[in-house]
């Protein structure tokens, strides 16, 4: 794709989002689908799904410090559409995003649903995933392994897994003062590792600083995503508008891009998304 | 889902696209999706499926009189993916628009792409579909039916079918002039219908004046869809800047809201879409 014809604002298509200048204001604009039987189970509630597919658009736009402006839906009808639009409410609602518009098609097997969001950027430069420099301190907010525990069935982590949060205030907070931010939606270790290799550096990661929601299964908390924290790094003296933990500093990119307590891994560790145990 | 929180620029949801207002400028917003076994067959050459994915969404900025800015991808993996991506290509260049962004999937099943395309309006207001008035004459650009011929194999006609082309320049000429316009997407018949509706007037065809590609299959040109020529209406003294044929007169809403050849028609008499003939 990245040999197609693109806009400027797609960034190579590197990052999360595309970045439009209109007017004098700063549009970011993302797509993200989901298919069943993939993203979503067959029994999965609807109404949990509608909430997730607005949630995980909008933590990309949190990711850029934007603010929601509305969203297009691309709706695959099946069973559940009653509870989809319900869920689909609920969170266009709790969220403050309003529907823009979309379109509506019957397929014949599994379903694919789809999502534009466009926010505008509160913070001009839109922070990138690749501006990590050596020396910045690297961050994440919250707790990872949260979802995990919920998709497993833990009631006091349910909503981790089907109703997440997007960080969109503390995006915004956090979006004059970052280098590099993204959203951990893959896995921290996989994300760090992306965001690493975008820019072009090498991050150290101590894994008794990352928060885990499960600390005897520190190794899955930090594989596995669903989280939609925010991962992000700043100068070593920053003061941060948020709280956020410090778990790993940039360095030049003369070694591999990520290591965990000293020891290099690479995707083909299992860094994350495949939602296995690591060996 | 009107009754959902709408964004007052869905116009609510009885447009085919949003209308943003950003920065002083105005952006026309839309998402089309199309689905395997539906919107193309199994068998369907995916580098036509791609320009028509384009296309079609470009068609809905050209109704609005927008210039494109730019499209984002939700695309479904799947068998010719390496077509998909040269038609994809083709359209893209052919038809100046760049890729932003998006998102791809690995369905398991048939596959659904949605596209959402961003444009910029020429003309303010944004003409709306639903802006015909009593003594307005209707007009259609172009000629129904050839697509429907070229679906049928006619070799004149498959790019009519294959790789339609939005009438972009047409829509921008034609913006402030038209008191109503949309493209004529799922049957002539069945887009004037919606379009008197929409408007709380009365359309009166007459159907020796509408073109079209086989005059033999009057009834079926006019209800088969895909076309994407442009109906419109403007007061009866305008001069038009671009080629058109007048094919009726918007009359008061204190009658059905379709008349061909003084006869009321309904959707429930197949005015399009379905693409059976007619009995």
């Amino acid at each position: 794709m990245r040999k197609l014809p693109l806009h400027s604002g797609a960034r190579g298509l590197d990052d999360d989002c595309a970045v439009l200048e209109v007017g004098g204001e700063t549009l970011i604009i993302t797509h993200d689908a989901m298919t069943q039987g993939t993203h979503f189970r067959e029994d999965a509630n609807m109404a949990d799904v509608a909430w997730k597919l607005v949630a995980t658009n909008l933590s990309d736009l949190a990711a850029k410090g934007a603010e929601p402006i509305g969203v297009l839906l691309g709706h695959s009808l099946g069973d559940g559409d009653a509870r989809f639009l319900e869920g689909l409410n609920e969170a266009l609602t709790a969220l403050a995003v309003p529907l823009l518009g979309g379109d509506t098609v019957a397929p014949k097997g599994p379903r694919t649903l789809g999502l534009t969001a466009i926010g505008r950027a509160t913070h001009n430069p839109v922070p990138p995933r690749s501006g990590a420099r050596a020396g910045d301190a690297i961050y994440v907010t919250g707790q990872l392994g949260a979802a995990m525990l919920g998709f497993e069935g833990d009631p006091a982590y349910l909503n981790a897994f089907n109703r997440p949060l997007p960080l969109l205030a503390e995006g915004q907070a956090l979006a004059p003062y970052v280098t590099a931010i993204m959203d951990v939606s893959d896995g921290l270790l996989l994300d760090a590792w992306r965001m690493a290799k975008a820019s072009g550096a090498s991050f150290k990661l101590d894994s008794t600083a990352i928060p885990v929601a499960a600390p005897h299964r520190l190794d899955e908390c930090i594989r596995w995503g669903d989280d939609y924290q925010l991962l992000f790094t700043a100068g070593p003296a920053t003061k941060l508008p948020v709280p956020a933990s410090h778990i790993g500093t940039v360095e030049a990119a003369d070694s591999p891009a990520l290591y965990l307590d000293g020891k290099a891994l690479s995707p083909e560790d299992g860094l994350g998304y495949s939602h296995t145990k690591p060996a």
